[in-house]
């Protein structure tokens, strides 16, 4: 859905692209490998394209639908675990990702290769308030359900229903006070182990399939 | 459990930990935080204190009690993924964790950091030859089942039974076909999104999630 303005290509990636027949939507400046890897940070992996892109339009709260499930990201800022959260947020066809993060251009390439493409799938809507954010989505019907290991009651048996926004916190320090406070209900995730916390994109791959069983079952 | 053999220290991570009834082990070095920065890669975060421990004793694969979960792992290389991974299987109080892979001591810093505690608590074993081991698991009384897109039955109903080892690939190549071929069976993870695949350590998760569930039913 991105609006590509001008697509590098070595030699190499044109021919694989024409033997697997992908349709090439803009005509390829063919170039040398290093030119694409100097406009890359160094650790970058690219396969011989380069396509220089506008962002998607970047929806705002009031345009996400009252439906399924939102994920909520409270000062989640590592691109490894936004973009694994994407990816799972694809994959359990959430409709939008509300967060309070804003990632550099290095991070946001780390974010989108973690994410597989996600991020074509669910729109990434950036807030500068999330308590206001909450409430936005309350008046709007969503059931807010945060997650931390405060809560009173495990996710599993949680009372939810749709819409639903599910909110996660940061490694380490979990929801903040005000987001906290602002939640419907707060959830846990009991594990039976030894180490009672998982990283924060399993717990929210996890929550998303829980969630997605049962407001399917309802 | 392991031994340490030197701890470096800040005064102020000693000043810290004596606030926090912290005991040591071992007589600090006092040292300047630059002391501590420089024996680390660029980017690891350190609070103050450097431990030069001995590794913990790696047990072999018949040291593994035919109890619970293993969690096995075909050539996952990625330091983040295995911390994450190991920091579940230590939520869900998995036995241990077979894997092909060595890691670089700078991959073994993200790893450690990204595993949270949790190679203190599940041993991790490695292997050379992975069909070997998971027949070894095999004739040791495990039921070995790979997690894999080309799986018949979604693991949610796969026939699973204790003690299991649940084998998964790396992202993008999945199991490789010797392994799916020394599988009890191979299973799939069902998401309803428009992205079919998890993470991997997002997938472990969940299958552990869904196995610890079922076992402890059972």
């Amino acid at each position: 859905a991105r609006h590509i303005r001008r697509l590098l290509a070595t030699e190499n990636a044109v021919r694989r692209l024409a033997e697997e027949h992908v349709p090439l939507r803009v005509e390829p400046e063919l170039v040398r490998p290093q030119t694409i890897a100097q406009r890359l940070s160094p650790d970058a992996l690219h396969q011989g394209l380069l396509a220089e892109a506008d962002p998607l339009p970047s929806p705002e709260l009031e345009d996400i639908a009252p439906a399924g499930i939102v994920l909520v990201l409270d000062q989640i800022t590592d691109p490894h675990n936004v973009g694994a959260i994407s990816r799972s947020a694809a994959a359990f066809a959430v409709s939008a990702i509300v967060t309070t993060a804003r990632h550099s251009p290095e991070a946001t390439g780390v974010l989108a290769k973690s994410a597989s493409g996600a991020l074509e799938y669910v729109p990434l809507v950036t807030v500068t308030n999330l308590a206001r954010a909450l409430a936005a989505l309350k008046e709007r019907g969503f059931l807010v359900v945060g997650l931390d290991s405060s809560g009173a009651v495990d996710f599993a048996e949680a009372a939810i229903r749709s819409p639903l926004a599910l909110v996660l916190g940061a490694e380490g320090k979990g929801l903040r006070h005000l987001t906290l406070a602002t939640c419907d209900q707060v959830a846990r995730l009991d594990v039976p182990g030894k180490i009672k916390s998982l990283n924060v994109s399993n717990a929210a791959a996890l929550a998303l399939y829980l969630a997605n069983k049962r407001l399917a079952a309802a």
